[in-house]
C-alpha cells in the first residue's frame, strides 16, 4: 500500500514538473521519506514511471477484460469500451498525463513491456473493429486506421477531462459512440439517426 | 534564416531529448554556435520553445485559412481542414511533439499568446459543426465537444503519423473524414453508405 500510495504521488509530482526535470530529492520530500526508504519502496525513478504505466495500463485492461465478458454486437462493445477508457482517464488525471508524455523516457525490458501491453489493448479495439466488418454491422474499412482513429479520439480527452470538471466520462463517452458508431456503421444497419 | 534554422534544429533536439532536459549548452552545440550568438537569435530557451509553437500554429491557421477561402459546404470544410491539419502533422513531426508535449512549460504572456491562438483554431472547427448543425447537413450535436472528438481525432496521430511512412497525410485524412462525417451526419443527408 506504501508503494502505491509512493506511486501515486509520483504521478503527480511527474505530472507538474515532467519526469527528467523531477529530482529524487523532490520524490523524498513529496513522499515524507528518506532516499534509503524511497529506494527501499520504488527501486529507481524508471521504475516509478514503469510503476505509473502499470496502474493505468492495469486498468484499461480491467475495463477491456469487463467489456469482452459482457458481449454484446461490435457496436455495444465500441460504447463500452470507450465508456471504460474515459473512465480511466477521468479518474487517474495525472498518471494518464505521464503516461502519454513520458512513455519514451522508459528503456530496455521495461519499455519492450510497456509496448506489448499497449499493442495488446489496440489490438482488442482492432479485433471489434474487424468483428463489426466480418458481421456487416460496419463497413469495409481499415481495422488498425479505424482503431487508431478511435483511440485518438478517446485518450487525447486527457487534456480537458478531468475528476472534478463539469463533464462525467459517460457525459463524454456517449456523444463519442455516436459519432463513432454513426460513423462506422454498414449500410444494412437501420440505426436511429434522429 | 538563420533563426528558422535553429528554432527548426531546437525543434529536434527538444522531440528526442525533452525541453526541461535539454540545457543552452546542447542547443549550442546542436546549432554550432557559441552561447553569444545563439542569445542573439532567439533571446532565450522559452523564446524557442515559444518559436516552436508558432512555427505550427502559423502553417495550422494557414490551413485552416485556405479551407475558409475555399468554401464549400460543412462537411466539404471538414474534410479540407482534416487534410491540411494532418499534413502538418506529417511534415513537422518533431514540431509537433515538442508542441503536444511541452506547452506547459510556456509561462505568462507566451502562455497566453499560444493558447489565444489554439482556442482559436478550436473555434474555427467548432463553426463548421455549427453551421452543419444550422443547416441541417449534420445532426444535432454539441459543436464544442464535437469539436474536441474531431482534434483529438486527428493530434493523435502525431504519435504514428510520420514524414518518411508508408503513410501520407492524404491516406489518413480521407478515411479520418469518411467516418467523421459520418457520425455527424443529419438524418436528412443521402451521403452513400457502401
Amino acid at each position: 500500500m506504501r508503494r502505491q500510495a509512493i506511486v501515486d504521488t509520483a504521478a503527480s509530482v511527474f505530472a507538474r514538473r515532467g519526469y527528467h526535470a523531477t529530482g529524487i530529492t523532490e520524490l523524498c520530500v513529496a513522499n515524507d521519506l528518506g532516499k534509503g526508504a524511497l529506494y527501499h519502496y520504488i527501486g529507481s525513478k524508471e521504475a516509478l514511471l514503469a510503476a505509473i504505466h502499470d496502474r493505468v495500463m492495469d486498468e484499461v485492461m480491467l475495463g477491456a477484460d469487463r467489456v469482452a465478458e459482457a458481449g454484446g454486437t461490435p457496436s455495444q462493445q465500441l460504447a463500452m469500451l470507450g465508456e471504460e477508457l474515459l473512465d480511466v482517464i477521468h479518474r487517474y488525471p495525472d498518471h494518464v498525463w505521464v503516461f502519454l508524455h513520458e512513455f519514451p523516457a522508459l528503456t530496455g525490458e521495461r519499455a519492450e513491456q510497456f509496448q506489448g501491453r499497449r499493442r495488446e489493448y489496440e489490438r482488442r479495439v482492432e479485433a471489434v473493429f474487424r468483428a463489426g466488418v466480418d458481421t456487416g454491422e460496419f463497413r469495409a474499412l481499415d481495422p488498425r486506421l479505424t482503431a487508431l482513429a478511435w483511440l485518438g479520439m478517446h485518450n487525447y480527452t486527457y487534456l480537458w477531462l478531468k475528476a472534478g470538471g463539469t463533464l462525467s466520462a459517460r457525459d463524454v463517452a456517449k456523444p463519442f459512440a455516436d459519432i463513432f458508431i454513426r460513423g462506422v456503421a454498414g449500410p444494412a444497419e437501420g440505426h436511429d439517426k434522429g
